[in-house]
């Protein structure tokens, strides 16, 4: 390893390439800007101030939060964010009061009436407050959002007449696409016309939507195929990992992220033992076509085979690479966002081999 | 949900019944007096010293732990640790050093000559420190370990001639034991034999092992099928979870551990969608046999079908429950070292409903 700080990290620890995290930032800006698109990061992936400061300078409009401890910390940074969760439940409605009496402008995602409900009364507690609510739409992915035209504006119409909330307009999220070999054109357009009946049933019922709010890190780059979209939200291209290279949304020299591992073993023959397992990699399965836990930034043919909490088993079948017990390797993991949940601190590092500790302070409940 | 504390936490919270753990902990600690095992319970399950208290109270002879964090949390509890991991790098061998400056009496399982070297280099740095080496096998998980008997009498007669750490005998893990369908008898008399190998060829060379140091959670109840072994190290079987149900190591009622969650969204037809996902139960894969990511504890035929990362899928199809948002569940997850590992702090309910948050203290690096 060439970068000298890192031999001086204990292991597991991850650190963050900053050169690539701000190449992949403008990167985006760029896109967004030839598009016509809002950009609003989710936060989720990074969880960490010194990040979305980044994204904020690099022209994002705010951020995107999917928890109320991520929003709490995101409000020294940003003044607009959106919480594409749904809030349930009296704890979050107090949380959410007190949010709100900080100032920022919140926008919230829901798909139910109780969500509204809870919404409503936190917005009504807080005092004058620019609380905003979107329609979450099902667009394919089946997990939450409002699943055809009609409950859509039904539930936009409910926004529209509920006195502290203000109706603006739609949120997806379509986390079904872009799997290994499928069709960016055919999927998107597919999407586009998903995306177009329901907007056109609010439009029928006097309530277009002002903000279209899509996006995610697979479907970055085809984006502007969507009709009617405003703003997208990706939040893993910031650093990328293996399943986001996978599915075609970034390059092996665009991931921003590694865990730096030691070799702890090679007792076994055909394969190394390294001290980054489930509790540093986390055992997220890959795209379906992908095998393994993750895989070598400096080797990519060398794969994280299995892993238990702290040992990750390297596949050495692929590679004439044979380390020694000592010798230290990065891991770029399945999943970024999980891996990084799994951190107290990233260790940044700068072009010039600087190296600052930053917590991932928006970790936790 | 009965239990009114827990309406008032917010989710998702991870909970444990303090009847159910202390109920756990008499059922092991009478099994090894039954018999004559020394029981050294792996903290990794827990990482909190409160736990790690009523073990050593309910009859352990020490802790056993994976990383220094955890021995470093947990002198504070026990001064007899075993660090199951191989200690390899100068910051491990730093931290090892001050690790033994407490008194604390440590013994590594190790399987390499380097990793022999930094144990041997903290001792000496150390001062007088009682320090002791085991020799780590490999009786078939194919991780870490020697793996044949001439290998195993080579590292012991290292550790034996060393002059700062003494030779204590070996350690293993059958982590590969107890699938879904296997014949405990015969699994664990194939076990017993192999390691019968590796104890005769060190009987042999004159280095007669006085610790034989194996177990784990799946195979905890037949541990004395295995002859010669002399302490085991469960750690799971603490609070148990869906694994170890369905390896048949413990009952559904004697999970101890589960993470409340909320009903945030019912709008996909047939399932529910709950707040507690990869981020709190983590999307680890389950034992062969068995789908989704963790059951209700109050109602086992519900599954966790799918995780994103601040949503678990609740899987209606065998249940007549049909939820509503706000309401909430209790998930057993698949495997509950790693969901513990994701929580800040546990909520320990006493039988008489009184709640304490205990922190995970032993997190982290």
């Amino acid at each position: 390893m060439k970068d000298s700080p890192l031999v001086d990290l204990d292991t597991p620890s991850a650190v963050i390439d900053l050169h690539r995290v701000h190449e992949n930032l403008d990167r985006i800006a760029g896109y967004c800007t030839e598009h016509g698109l809002a950009w609003r990061p989710h936060v989720k992936t990074h969880k960490t101030p010194q990040i979305a400061v980044a994204q904020m300078q690099a022209g994002a409009c705010g951020l995107t939060v999917a928890t109320l401890r991520e929003a709490e910390v995101m409000t020294a940074v940003a003044k607009d964010l959106l919480l594409a969760y749904p809030p349930v439940g009296a704890q979050k409605r107090r949380r959410l009061t007190e949010l709100l009496r900080t100032g920022v402008r919140l926008t919230v995602g829901l798909d139910s009436r109780e969500s509204l409900e809870i919404f409503s009364a936190a917005t009504r507690a807080a005092g004058a407050a620019e609380a905003t609510a979107l329609v979450e739409l099902d667009v394919g992915m089946r997990r939450t959002g409002v699943g055809d035209p009609g409950a859509a504006v039904e539930l936009a119409r409910r926004i529209e007449e509920d006195s502290f909330v203000e109706y603006g307009g739609v949120m997806f999220y379509p986390g079904h696409l872009r799997r290994l070999g499928s069709d960016p054109e055919e999927e998107m357009d597919r999407l586009s016309k998903t995306v177009a009946g329901f907007l056109e049933a609010l439009e029928e019922a006097g309530l277009p939507p002002r903000i279209v709010s899509g996006g995610s890190t697979p479907t970055l780059w085809h984006s502007h195929r969507v009709a009617g979209m405003t703003e997208i939200r990706p939040g893993t291209n910031v650093f990328n990992d293996r399943n986001s290279v996978a599915a075609g949304a970034a390059t092996w020299d665009e991931c921003a992220y590694s865990v730096i591992a030691t070799v702890v073993s090679t007792a076994v023959p055909g394969q190394a033992v390294i001290d980054a397992g489930s509790k540093a990699l986390a055992a997220e399965t890959p795209l379906d076509g992908l095998t393994g836990f993750g895989a070598l930034l400096d080797r990519p043919e060398v794969t994280v085979r299995s892993l238990s909490e702290e040992h990750g088993v390297l596949e050495l079948a692929g590679s004439e690479w044979r380390p020694r017990v000592g010798d230290r390797v990065r891991v770029v993991p399945n999943h970024v966002c999980v891996s990084v949940n799994l951190q107290e601190r990233l260790w940044a590092i700068r072009s010039n081999g600087a190296m600052e500790e930053w917590t991932v302070e928006a970790r936790g409940r």
